[in-house]
């Protein structure tokens, strides 16, 4: 049986994943928002390093109520909309849809599944370089894979299924432990995209200087060790993974993150499920996460100087 | 016998404690960097919210070589300045010449001590707020204590007569405890001088926003935590000082910190007595300033930015 795909949040992730399923022959049924019209009207256009494409018609929808239920629905929206999928998801599910968290942080499935407790949740990460050209069009830069994990799944039957159909499509997958994953890529986000965003800058300029070189690997390690005490006791990130960490981003192409990108359009940034959620996590298991703190409260205070609350 | 008086830094708080001595009748000697032609020829002009006044003929100079040996020498340079005082002041010293720092910042006598084993140091701290307007002018725009403090004076004496000198010259006087005032001023300094340059902001939008009201209290609770087991066990600063100190912050005129008026002026900024140095004082007994460690390496990646190595 073929799975049916919904796409919550039509970005560059939702839209590029959700491209590349479509092109693989998959049923993909997509929400958008501004950008309805225009892909009704033009399809969507995807750029992508491995070979660009047109889908001049794809299944597009501005309300989920017009949507069907769906086996698997993929939420590719910023965290901060995510207070929307209360009344987004429902008209989606059936009784064994998975959604399917491709979002950054820690807190997402715990607080999805008090809204929806019998949902099947899994979480996944996407380690890609895309941005949105335009309405209906999609740039995909660089890298790709995407790593998921279940959170309340039953079993990872339906999490193999999608893998298969991703890797189908032309598109890496990994099934992980999810927790590992997510605090994983928190030891590269909490530090880089706060810090472009408090300094203004961009990964490379950041990493070029000793000094904060020094402050990047101390917020990493702090993560490393929240995480470590959170949830990987029984096996723990080695410490060691932070230089690894510094040492990748340093042959990375100069580099702005989704934070500093959504600052620079004066977006809300991400801040809870980034930096707040993490932090009192790992404060309920007993870590402080000091430094982390620091960052999340300066970076609030920016978002201060330009949201209107 | 009354004491002569040298000033090494005739900037804005030089100039204004050194015009009010004179002012008072006391014999001072001004070194003048950029501004010595100009004072030649113009004198000193002081605009205090005390009383405006101009003294026509100074004892300027713009090399110690040509200043007498003095009795007391107020070393008002910015910190960054202060490798040059090895060179600056043998010429002023005699065999009991009490060299006081009216400077912000940990370990600033200690290095001093160093270089001359045998000197007679003070410290001191204004409370102040002045500026320097132009060549030669001053303008004192709020407060004006000085606390002073011995670090290596045989006895208080020479101390109580400045502090004479000082009241009789309109300008109220403390003596304290050294360490203690100084680990005091920076419960207020480290927060406020970094993240003012850190945020780009005055402090009182930093105040007035809860979630870095919340960040800059735990930043002042790290410094008198580090002060109290640094050097004041016996008498140790009471946490809730740092609920005055916000207290007082809120109700101060919104102030660009000396630290942000360098950063704005693209000089070099107090990182070292104000951050790294106390950081590492800490850190020898065993306390983690792990807040203040962040800001520290901002600060350094922020004036690498704008200042030639």
């Amino acid at each position: 049986m073929s799975l049916k795909y919904g796409i919550i949040g039509s970005g560059a992730i939702g839209g590029y994943f959700g491209g590349m399923l479509v092109k693989g022959g998959h049923d993909v049924h997509f929400l958008f928002h501004s950008d309805y019209d225009f892909v009704e009207e033009n399809g969507l256009k995807v750029d992508s390093i491995n070979g660009d494409f047109v889908l001049p018609a794809v299944n597009a929808y501005s309300n989920t109520h017009d949507m069907p239920p769906c086996d698997v629905v993929l939420v590719c929206l910023k965290t901060t909309k995510n207070k929307e999928l209360k009344h987004l998801l429902p008209p989606l599910l059936h009784e064994n849809t998975v959604v399917l968290l491709i979002q950054n942080g820690m807190g997402i499935e715990a607080d999805l599944q008090k809204l929806f407790p019998n949902l099947h949740i899994a979480g996944g990460l996407a380690f890609i370089c895309a941005t949105k050209m335009g309405p209906g069009h999609i740039a995909h830069l660089d890298y790709g894979k995407l790593n998921i994990g279940s959170y309340s799944c039953p079993d990872n039957a339906v999490l193999q299924q999608i893998c298969q159909d991703f890797e189908k499509s032309g598109i890496e997958t990994e099934i992980l432990n999810l927790q590992e994953a997510r605090w994983k890529k928190l030891v590269w986000n909490i530090p880089f995209n706060g810090m472009t965003v408090i300094m203004n800058t961009t990964t490379d300029a950041l990493i070029a200087n000793a000094d904060m070189r020094q402050l990047l690997h101390r917020l990493m390690i702090e993560v490393i060790e929240a995480g470590n005490q959170c949830d990987l006791a029984d096996n723990p990130i080695p410490l060691d993974y932070a230089d690894e960490i510094i040492h990748m981003t340093e042959h990375m192409t100069p580099y702005s993150p989704s934070m500093k990108v959504d600052f620079d359009s004066k977006r809300q940034m991400e801040i809870n499920y980034l930096y707040t959620q993490p932090i009192e996590y790992a404060a309920r298991a007993g870590y402080n996460m000091t430094g982390t703190a620091v960052l999340e409260k300066q970076l609030r205070f920016i978002q201060s100087t330009y949201l209107i609350k």
